[in-house]
């Protein structure tokens, strides 16, 4: 039998409604549900660190579809399948015949016979990756109401051109962690700030989904980037809007020391300015090599005038009483480390180091509190009866 | 406990041997075989349904080897594996050290140890993928026999240059569903026609596949296409034979017109001549990238000839009542969607595109029928095992 | 419950610290310890005969990280793994974000949250796989010991640049087998010699691995090779202690017929020069693929003037009664079979095969003993229990 569980009572408090439901955007859930999917994934690591099975399933496969390289989404992925008892299974477009022109409709079907959920990452064109998701999300919608498929997977979105869900969940149940509790964050400072960096064409999904996910629990937002490093503007609507609801903040300015000045987070982290990923997107899919380096040329010059865009010592002396968390979601440009000159000091990033390690550490419980919410009619009732049984997840 | 399971009876009831054996060419198996591997795959399918867990192996691998692109038989298989309890791995010829000139009869061995079945692919090269899973089949006879292998794992054909049975058994048994048992289909008519696609060197192994099943059960079996798309000929034999036997008829013809007049089922889609294949292997071997354009050229210059020979609304209109069923092992060359021209009309396919998907969804329980009436001594007993057991596969 | 379980007795007098330990190098291990593993593995040998699950993680992932091509040590991690009940997850790096910059230290706990054991092969460097892993070590450690990861997962290595402990583990329990236990090892010559082949650039930690082994356990272990293909010289001063130490002997000569002059077990295996290693380091990190072949041209010519170092049927008249124990790692370059001339002639494996299959086949259960024996802090009570237990392995 598990020790108490708190994080269980407060999963039971809450009024939410994940079942059967895919997780493709913080937005398009409730505060509640939010809430729901970190009180879900601290009882399943606090039950992990009692080493307590949390096998749930018997049988059933998790599709691991990466349209991007990834490391550590793809182990948290894994990881959390094979938690809750799911067996992972690559969709690997290479080696099946979807090049040959199948559907996306069709596919999606073909792979979902015993399937529990599907992950996704398709982060790479803009425009495209949460279309992608929502044509799945329709195609297994179909084949399950019309009796081809037994039960109907959830779908997880595993990094889109819009959000990074798993990613901002997990900073969330760090933060969550770091500060104390959920209330506590609110009136916090949060600074996500553009940060320079010696590649380009980087994903704008992590800036977006944090400023649209920390913005839902009443902190002080503070996006900052220089003028031409624009986000998807509908996101920026969605934060703004979400400041006002929840009654915190949100700024947007071209100044990170404006953004750093007395802040309790920083997040500096590089990102391709928007209108370079639909120019960007647009010459990929015209397999324009020549326009694509002549980008990547102009980008590199132009990233180049923003130099001054990192988080060094000194700015991190602006926040508040220096001391700043600072987070990333990794791996992060480290000046005279992994570049000559990138996104943050080496001193700054080994002193928080092992905090953003800790950050990263939350995803899989929150993958696998994603999955189990939208798999359990009541999660709840199952995470009690998964305590109950107490069969040991490793034997001794 | 399970509730009542008809599908259990009839297997009770058959004279089946299928134990300890490999499951390579239908026409090995007796008639009462096949409906035991029928009636265990509707036994699985309804536990399942019920949400009855059919873990069966506490471990054991179940290798993937295929050597030629695939989804949904990839998926089959790694489903029906996973469904028993047993964890794929991928036999990726790339990664092994098989480049470096080990010998099938070792390679068999080294992967077997801790195996229960090998599911193989090898449709490419005619003459060489049924030859190649013999070899497998009488390696792993000599390791288990010498005291090797602790077990002697099953192996099961994914489709080779000969048959392709996980999918013409899965097509039996969405035909048993359809019309409502094999006695239902004494008597009714199934062209299996070629049909046009604007590519080349489609394996023979579903047409193979169908005129060597649907001849055991009765059915009236024609073939049709152009004149020099023949198949091999010893499976037009076996055809022949099979129907005698059966009390069926296999009537072969050069007329998509004769084979679609009055028939209850049609099965139209592309393939390469046999004697293309046989070419098209030599080349292949001789590595002669030069002669497979030619080959390429000239094959589909012949299939342009053809372009009558597609499934339009028009042809479904001589079928039984206008209303055949139609059938395809996907993805189909569909026109106006996935081609200029194709197999079939785009509203014939999407008025039968969910009874497509229906078949295609009954292979995951063909295969994890074929692996547990291979590995089990007394299926009818394992099953209601597990049906008495009554193990949730997934709680809630 | 499970029959007698003599090595479990064996297993229970041992004094042996294997809990929370990587497995990187047999001389790091106490002779007890490494009589532990063979016990170990012994009895999870002894219990999947019996068909008893060995299931003793509900979830855990096994990470394999393959730096070099490989089938029989991949499947035996695979089917170790699987038996213990833990899922595989690859970590190829060309799919990751390792490419993109990641530092090892970062990697491995990455990888690692919900992580029970890593396999790596990385043979290819000389100087830098035992190194890698001594760094995955150090990071992991590091990760643990700062609430980073829940667990600290052990790593086993499948095969370094110095050592090849699952493989030589596996030769000792086969010849403990084939000789009907260890003492009978005692003063028994085995011959680890060089042999040509028609390749070059094999690693040198099989031969490494043999006589860093079996000097343990008081054998006289015979070193030859042709005068410039020296082994690592630290190993040899390893072998050299060890033999003194347990009452054995080390020979190193440049005459294979001294080493196969009544021996009881011959081990002809290629391998390149030490030096040459060396200097293949070198070209392979500067990518000087012209250097590369130069020396790959200069070390066949070399080569080629030690062809008569070969296992003929002449050589193995010279052992002792002309039957000594012929084993090999393979695959064998063996000639006119997977070569013109080889390491050995078609008729000498032919009459040995079986053999090397089943000293291939203690492999899984070598490595699942490693794991075992580093997870458990009691293996003798945990195999017990799951003796006890006597859940089927496969339900019948």
């Amino acid at each position: 039998m598990a020790k108490q569980l708190t994080a269980l009572d407060d999963l039971a408090a809450l009024d939410a409604n994940l079942f059967g439901k895919d997780f493709l955007l913080t937005w398009d859930k409730s505060a509640a549900e939010l809430q729901a999917v970190l009180a879900a994934a601290e009882t399943l690591r606090e039950l992990y660190r009692q080493n307590i099975s949390l096998r749930c399933f018997e049988s059933g496969l998790a599709i691991s579809n990466f349209r991007d390289q990834s490391t550590r989404t793809r182990f948290s992925f894994a990881s959390a399948s094979n938690l809750l008892g799911l067996a992972v299974q690559d969709l690997d477009e290479a080696k099946s015949q979807i090049a040959h022109g199948e559907t996306v409709r069709e596919t999606a079907n073909m792979i979902s016979f015993l399937t529990e959920v599907i992950g996704i990452r398709d982060d790479m064109y803009l425009g495209a990756g949460h279309t992608y998701m929502l044509e799945v999300a329709e195609a297994l919608d179909d084949g399950f109401k019309n009796g081809v498929l037994p039960q109907r997977p959830a779908i997880v979105n595993l990094q889109c051109d819009v959000d990074h869900p798993t990613q901002s969940m997990a900073d969330l149940m760090w933060l969550k962690e770091y500060f104390g509790g959920l209330d506590q964050l609110r009136g916090k400072k949060i600074a996500m700030t553009w940060a320079y960096s010696p590649s380009y064409g980087k994903p704008l999904s992590v800036p977006q989904g944090i400023i649209g996910l920390m913005t839902r629990f009443g902190m002080d937002v503070h996006l900052a980037h220089p003028e031409r490093y624009d986000l998807i503007p509908d996101v920026i609507d969605v934060a703004t809007a979400n400041a006002k609801d929840s009654g915190g903040s949100f700024t947007h300015t071209n100044s990170m020391d404006e953004a750093f000045a007395d802040a309790d987070i920083v997040y500096p982290k590089s990102w391709a300015p928007y209108h370079v990923m639909g120019q960007r997107t647009e010459l990929l899919r015209a397999k324009d090599q020549a326009g694509l380096k002549e980008l990547e040329k102009a980008c590199l010059a132009e990233n180049a005038q923003f130099k001054d865009w990192t988080c060094t010592e000194e700015k991190m002396k602006r926040t508040k009483d220096g001391k700043a968390l600072y987070m990333h979601c990794l791996p992060a440009d480290i000046t005279d480390v992994s570049c000559e000159e990138g996104e943050v000091d080496a001193s700054v990033f080994e002193r928080y180091r092992l905090d953003t390690y800790k950050e990263a550490g939350a995803k899989p419980f929150i993958i696998a509190a994603m999955i189990l919410t939208s798999r359990a009619k009541d999660p709840v009732q199952l995470l009690k009866q998964m305590a109950e049984r107490g069969t040991p997840r490793k034997l001794d």
